[in-house]
């Protein structure tokens, strides 16, 4: 029976990227050995590194001032890296979910940390609007998608201090201003690679004004002048991720990808708002992530969720439990997902309905 | 032609394990997707971090007041994680090359190191001896095998102090007495698994007794607490390290491989020693690494250098090139490589002794 994953993360990839994956575990650019086991110094690994470098720049259109790095220790190292490189006296976040706050916890170990808004007193089901982003903060920290609570940013916001995103969960989804980005990172385990590797993009110029101690390994100067390669970097997900990034340009890039994610998301939220067993948990439609659907039973049907689950597992539907915060259920429509997948989760939703009512 | 896979890291892996990736990557335990596209949280990969774990436990004797954890961020990141977790007032570290001098710069962040003893004053060519160990140090820090220099501490040293010790590049080639160490900790990208994913053996009444800042992702109790599932792990290179473990369990484990490894690297010494256009850079076989076997031309022959490359890479020898920082030639003999490599090398060297003579 044909699967179709939703998992919110580590999530559906490309079948090119897990087929070129497969044959160069194999025989890796015709080495002879195999990607796991060449060294990460050998000219044809190089190759995929300085590739994968220049694809990342060219797809999101990054200005020339911004580096671009892949290291290990996934968004979460990111929480500690950011107010490690960035931090002097204050900085400024946006609360928008779960990373958002453990984002928040890390940089509090460093000082005054500005908490502009929040939506925790609605379960994170919306983004706040209208707060004021303080002047005197070091930068100002959001989360662009949050993938537990099915929330997105879907725009570049302005800010008047430097603006730091975590976008884990829908970079390469949609075009972006990266210019008006400091510093924009994410663990790949989305729309772009395997776990195991994270993106950092930097505006080079952010750098070097903090006095605190510096690991070597949490500055981002180490990684930004050594290419990735200061030690042995993460080699199977950047091989992955390249291999995702030539996907990408092949479709027709970000504009392309947005245009069918807008669509797939528009699919479903409509049978969601259509289907009477079923409600979406945010209802702004602003707010609603294009990369993570979330919705439960309606009211009187409570019952019905345990049924649905095993009814849609039963049709092929993997990873749709929702998490534990929202519970409910969550279709993770990340790039790789096909129109097909939402269709068939569509079909089954409907054919639930027609025996349940 | 037939590839000998002499890379010093990332190095040479059982052709099970690439074998195991390879189906993993087309289809993951009979799911139907990609090893590189499920949860970390589904049912199928959590068994393979608890196996993994599991088997990681019972192939070096570790007993049960230890931890075993699988992060990211390379061995550079435990060089800072380490005095984050342990350093309260001062540390003690033995110089045996460019990984431990690292450690040290790391470990200086945090106040007072006692460098006890350091071979530098001979290029890092021997493993220093006779030295003292403070009783007032937080810890002990040693390099058991050091890559670039191919020298190796192939004994369990006793420390008045908790013993920390960087295995990357020896772990699983020989038994160990775990209940000598406190922390035993490696990048995986040699004997165990593809880069990416970094394991640490932690004895649990070590931790604790810092009071300054500890980034959440820093701290080893966050990894320990959440069986290494505190954030999304690397999922394939962990899997990968799995496939390993269980064909060296098959192999009868780490005596076996110390048998194997003593055999292969006495066969490779011999002949360095004996054949006229080569010798050894570490001179006192005690200290003479069984992964990293170092050599240089002899005197007068130094010229041949390039045509020896040449002529070894015309017969499928990779990877066999020295560090800058030592020249000449370093053959890396893992625990995957197979005695044939050897021998194959060997033969090279012999054919290449007979046309220069």
């Amino acid at each position: 029976m044909k699967k179709h994953n939703f998992y919110a993360g580590p999530s559906i990839l490309p079948q090119y990227t897990i087929n070129k994956t497969a044959e160069a575990i194999l025989n890796f650019a015709g080495t002879g050995l195999s990607v796991l086991e060449v060294s990460h110094r050998s000219k044809e690994f190089v190759a995929v590194v300085d590739e994968a470098t220049q694809l990342f720049k060219e797809l999101l259109n990054i200005p020339d001032n911004y580096s671009v790095v892949f290291l290990g220790g996934g968004a979460s190292t990111q929480f500690a890296m950011v107010p490690f490189n960035l931090f002097v006296k204050k900085a400024a976040y946006l609360n928008t979910g779960e990373w958002s706050k453990k984002a928040i916890k890390e940089a509090k170990m460093f000082g005054e940390v500005d908490v502009v808004a929040s939506s925790e007193d609605k379960n994170f089901s919306y983004i706040p609007k209208g707060y004021t982003i303080p002047e005197d903060a070091d930068y100002f920290h959001i989360t662009t998608n949050n993938t537990i609570f099915g929330t997105e940013i879907k725009y570049d916001i302005d800010s008047p201090v430097p603006l730091v995103a975590d976008m884990s969960s829908d970079i390469f989804s949609r075009p972006l201003d990266v210019s008006k980005y400091a510093i924009i990172y994410g663990g790949a385990q989305k729309n772009l690679a395997p776990a195991g590797v994270t993106f950092v993009i930097i505006r080079n110029d952010i750098l070097g004004k903090v006095t605190h101690h510096l690991p070597t390994m949490l500055n981002y100067k180490t990684h930004i002048d050594k290419e990735s390669m200061f030690n042995t970097p993460p080699v199977l997900p950047i091989f992955a991720a390249l291999q995702t990034l030539r996907w990408l340009k092949d479709q027709g890039g970000v504009e392309e990808m947005n245009k069918i994610n807008v669509y797939k998301a528009g699919l479903l939220c409509n049978e969601i708002d259509r289907n009477s067993l079923f409600e979406a948990t945010i209802k702004d439609e602003e707010d609603r992530s294009l990369m993570n659907i979330c919705f439960v039973m309606t009211k009187g049907n409570e019952d019905k969720e345990k049924a649905f689950f095993e009814f849609a597992t039963s049709k092929g539907m993997i990873g749709i439990k929702g998490h534990r915060s929202v519970g409910g259920f969550r279709a993770s429509t990340y790039n790789a997902l096909p129109v097909e997948s939402v269709k068939a989760l569509i079909a089954t939703m409907q054919e639930f309905e027609q025996q349940n009512s």
